[in-house]
């Protein structure tokens, strides 16, 4: 048996207490963009409930290209104003070099990858580049409140990036 | 007070019960790439704890090359085997055209985005897409478990898609 079979087994007790359905719109007009390391649950981080805020995660919780898609339609079309980002302390994207994960995969399949692997040295100084670039974007209409955090994976905390 | 400041305040509660740091890599070696959907709980839908499962999250839990940069750093960096896939009914996708939203954006900033929007009319169809976009990757070695769902809002059940 898989993980994946045993987190089936999982949501169908999930589905057994489930009431639903909530409204597509996010109800606290928000969203988030966090790394995607297990030890963040958003939801339970930031005590949200189902329906609430849109949630967007990829390594690192960099505003790449995707991010900004993922905002501009939270935005646009679902009705969302603020933004929360989320990076955290002894994140992976701290043990690797774009040029050095990028080669290992060109040596191992042939094939570089043509995109950035966005790998940075400091979270910190990350979230205000992340913060920089939504201000930058064309496509985010709303700025009034856009926040930006490192969750300390040693005590849940999150500490506020001032830019 | 923002939303934001509110949950400032969940997340002090949040601290004061924390029992931290676990370690980095995910303790079930799984991705979990879901969509944004605020409806969507990935931890609690599949039953999984901190510490055990990346989660990756975007517009429509669509397979896009930061999706896929994600899973190749989740995998090649941090041992990550299997990976879920979680489109769900009612997706805001499924509401607009990636032609009309971008000449809307275009409409009214001058500048049209120049990635895809993903939007898509049946989520178990672009379930099947992006389970093929992931087979198709150089960049992704773990294809052994590649399994994609659509999670019912209404029931909170997941439905296995079959390729």
């Amino acid at each position: 048996m898989t993980i994946t079979d045993e987190l089936l087994r999982n949501n169908e007790q999930y589905a057994a207490q489930f009431s639903g359905p909530l409204p597509l719109p996010p109800s606290r007009h928000l969203a988030v963009l966090a790394c995607m390391d297990a030890r963040i649950d958003v939801y339970r981080a930031l005590g949200l409930n189902e329906g609430e805020s849109h949630v967007i995660r990829n390594a690192g919780g960099v505003v790449t290209e995707d991010g900004i898609r993922s905002l501009a339609i939270s935005q646009r079309l679902l009705g969302t104003e603020e933004i929360i980002l989320i990076h955290h302390t002894d994140c992976g994207m701290l043990t690797f070099t774009d040029d050095g994960f990028k080669q290992s995969i060109q040596d191992e399949v042939g094939i570089r990858p043509p995109w950035a692997a966005e790998s940075f040295p400091d979270p910190f100084d990350d979230v205000t580049q992340s913060i920089n670039r939504i201000m930058a974007s064309p496509f985010i209409p709303q700025k009034g409140s856009v926040r930006g955090f490192v969750f300390d994976v040693a005590t849940g905390k999150l500490i506020e990036v001032t830019v």
